[in-house]
């Protein structure tokens, strides 16, 4: 098979860098050209020193981008929409890693983002988020990179939803993030004396990726999401807080989960009785494209405390992306995601 | 003034060193021993190596207390109670700072803890949270240290629920803990290789501190704890959804707020439209006796996020204790609890 | 007695922020103007949060000084000495805490930062390490402050030099400091994301702070200087290797460490032969105005690793400052530094 | 090609558990068996919650051992020695990873680590250093581990000896070292609370692993190492000060080091004018094989510092294990080794 030739469009930021690390590795993928207006002529390992060794790659002129097969875009919200005419004509296929083709709902992007640049174009992005919308996604030559604290709450919450396993009306949810998630541009906030060891809620109301939940949870819920920032670089994890109808109990979640995940390869169940790993916990995960998902149940109260955990630049960014791309392709789902992750 | 004859029954511990270290600069109190049985004969500073060259005390047999105006306890839960005999024999004024009197309702006790060793006891002691106790600490002699997740939340609570400004019955609490909180004990837990960087949901139901917060609360509301294990040494971030009545605005939690905490030194309401110290943060205080309280209104659904910073060591535990004992003994709250916290 | 009235000249970022804290506890210091351009009638605990509740100072515009007793200038290097004969109007006493006055060898100063913009003022400024300048300082106006690094070398190292303990000229040290030393600005190197987690050799040779080491030790000798930037936010470890000369053993070193510091209250020798804490470690000294002093002698070699440890911006320059003022001014050399620091 | 049966004995160590992580992914390494005591019969994900879905292996008695083509040793030290007549009829191959046969040179051993249980074995073994005994290894069915801060040692000054770039006699080398170095075994000097921050001297002097360093320099140099546990929990960060002869220039060095790793596949020179990643850094290599290696002179003294960066569980133990094992059994010497670290 011929590879894909791909270009990266805003390669020096995060979200652009671990698609380009990921795509070094994948057999199917040649990383024809990455950008940076900032970086430009700079090697892309002057920023990401990882790749010293693995590519010679030198940040080139976003406005002279090559014809390709695959453009990716990492770019900050809203200049996909508004350069979107040239993009799809540089190549066939398109994966967008910003907010602004995620949702399906125009209301819940104005309410969140405000008005939208191309509401024309929204229809015919899909979602791309393979546990959840893999038909949509087989179909789709653009494809919506799903947000990081997004897709932590959806693979928590998805099953329960899906099979009638939630009582009331409300879901609080609670997302521990990482330091990455805010980007690579230094800021006040991001500044290390100020940043770490920090616990900060930096959301308690009006995340914006509560929309994602909202627009793709079934039944349409009403979701409360409270966002706090710790030292961690990488990961997220995610507590949600719902209630079982009565009459089902610990085995009805297990079999909802079980069900829902069982040809799922990037989702693991995480839930031990004993030992230091009983739960999903997002330092297991880095690096990794796994979602590890797990739960307990409060008996006397139906509470059920949901908990997820992913690393939020691969599950939660690249790594979920090039999923949907391998499915896209008819690919093996796995390819080019197989690290595992470190311990300790 | 005289100052008090104090000894602090085990030193060695986390609990027991904070009070140590708070006592040896508190101008009313006067440390006459501390005791260990793993450190018999070394130094204090041994263990707690901030102390060099501010006391030369070292451990001793903790079967052989000298005659005191104050005992601290400081010990692993259930041992207080079992001894206690002993220890009231030996001082006037009693702090235990264990979870082994902090209860005023023996079900509650017994559905989170067992059958307790002492009931007999329970109704002589005051629950030492100054700010929602303050008559019945400066009438009793034995003091209950309150545990330190149950301070956070109950003074991010306390004033919602005193007056009113509670909808619904559930509250939904997440408490993200430092490594300090498990205690001095080496464990495969709190082995630094697998505790840096965890975020690790440790109690997602069934907390004991839940206990006290039912006790405590106005109404014995319906409590929904989850507790997540840090990165940080020190603190608690805690955060709770709850929803205020129709009809009531931000600016009647303002006043609730206002109103409770107004002659309160050690609550500091932090709420900023801007800036990265918006919230409370256990960074901000860590170090002091503060408890940093704010909180945010949703305004379409009236779920009210309410966030509260302590550092479980000093307003958690031990100088919580302090200013309780101040105020028992008629002194200034404030004294020997100066120390602002560190930036950055 | 009358406190002085004190001037805090740039007092937003972390130098002036920790004189501020440390002067608010200072029962002789009453801090009547701190000033920021950038935070400009905002409260001062809009950038430093621990300040909340301790002053209701806001900042004000640093054209605009009011007489003062002392004036502290918190400034980027070069712009004390520019503006100095305008500060020099204002108080009779002025702490520098940048580079500008440090050196008394105005060759040091040129080779290491280039031409002097006003020579004819070093010669009457104390250089502010009360250690090993005690008596300069108490006959001097204008202070300099130490720099962070330098301190931390010195107090290791000048015992050693003052009593012919080295036996070969050249002394290789390495210093791991804290990212506060860096300053308060946002930068590439201080965004989180990257800095979190690095152990960053950031001078391999030529640190700035080496010429003060040298124009300080007893006999100017070769001293080399690594720096490397860690994960600590405060905190400077110092390891330097020099050989002892044939015939001395540690109980030599031990006593030449011992008398010089016998009446120093803020050094504390450390050197344990069991536990954990056996050695120095930034950790213990946070918040706290010591600096903890400690070695090992390779028997067999010669071979003398002389470790220190200090808070950068306590002993390493706001604490070491007013230790310097409290021996000008005969106040007790250790007030308003009393803060032992934590554990753990 | 068939694969090697492979036996790992001593596997929920953190050595043990990253052979197994790689290993697992190794296209030539069939895992079949993994032992540990303490965990008998526990599935190996319980102890490395990072192979979740990767292996269904669980941990079994190593007092059976199945019959197979390699076997791996991650024993505590001495171990391996006592046993070996047990292991070596076992298997053909044999890797120690333990400390037990990494030295020629029997004296060296005796003085840092007392009488050698088996002597007789020691010149059957290679040091399994790829980079600097490849010949040996090729011939050899014994492979000894390096020790890791060994490697970062040897890695960073070995081209300078080899080459004559050495002017005195003695290098003084300080090694930055992980939390994970000092094993899995919870300990007072790993609990969380007083190893997150540390900054701790461990080892000034008589660090065992200098043995290795002497034993394999060209020329038998003076090396006085000097050891520091830092906050990370995987990563050495390796400095080292030497003096190059009088007449070489910068030129000179980078020739050497050039040379020296042509073809060495796991060695990067990093040393960049400009931009945050100039020089060498843990963080930068985390989770892979790569040892980073740069340098800096000062050109008025002839002072070289030198600086490698690696991470001690992959290019420290198990990854440069592999890397030989590959060169032994003619390999590709990347296999299973392209995992190239993440930033950030």
């Amino acid at each position: 098979m011929e590879p894909l030739r791909t270009v990266i469009v805003g390669g020096s930021g995060y979200a652009g860098g671990e698609f380009l690390r990921l795509a070094l590795g994948h057999p199917y993928l040649d990383v024809v050209q990455v950008t940076s207006r900032r970086y430009l002529r700079q090697p892309v390992s002057f920023v990401h020193p990882n790749l010293r060794g693995q590519t010679n790659l030198k940040f080139s002129d976003p406005e002279h981008l090559e014809e390709a097969d695959l453009i990716v875009l990492g770019l900050p919200h809203g200049v996909a929409a508004q350069n979107f005419d040239y993009y799809k004509e540089k190549a066939p296929y398109i994966i967008d890693l910003s907010a602004d083709f995620r949702l399906k709902t125009l209301e819940l992007y104005e309410r969140f983002y405000g008005a939208h640049p191309r509401p024309d174009l929204l229809a015919q992005f899909a979602y791309a988020n393979p546990e959840i919308n893999a038909e949509a996604i087989k179909n789709a030559n653009w494809l919506a990179g799903a947000g990081c604290t997004a897709t932590a709450t959806l693979l928590g919450l998805y099953p329960l939803y899906a099979q009638g396993l939630v009582a009331r009306h409300a879901v609080f949810v609670t997302v521990m993030v990482g330091s990455s998630a805010a980007g690579a541009e230094p800021s006040p906030a991001g500044h290390h004396p100020e940043r770490s060891g920090a616990l900060r809620v930096y959301k308690p109301t009006g995340h914006r990726h509560t929309a994602e939940v909202i627009d793709y949870l079934p039944g349409t819920p009403e979701v409360h999401m409270t966002a706090v920032a710790t030292e961690r670089i990488r990961g997220i994890l995610m507590t949600a807080q719902v209630f079982i109808p009565d009459g089902f109990s610990e085995q009805d979640v297990w079999q909802a989960y079980r069900e829902f995940y069982a040809d799922k390869p990037f989702v693991r169940l995480v839930k031990q009785r004993r030992g230091i790993h009983r739960y999903p916990d997002p330092k297991v995960v880095t690096g990794s494209n796994y979602a590890d998902v797990g739960f307990e149940l409060e008996p006397d109260t139906g509470r059920l405390v949901v908990i997820s955990a992913i690393d939020n630049l691969v599950k939660g960014t690249a790594g979920h992306a090039i999923q949907a791309l391998n499915l896209r392709m008819g690919w093996d789902e796995r390819t080019g995601l197989e690290f595992p992750g470190l311990h300790p």
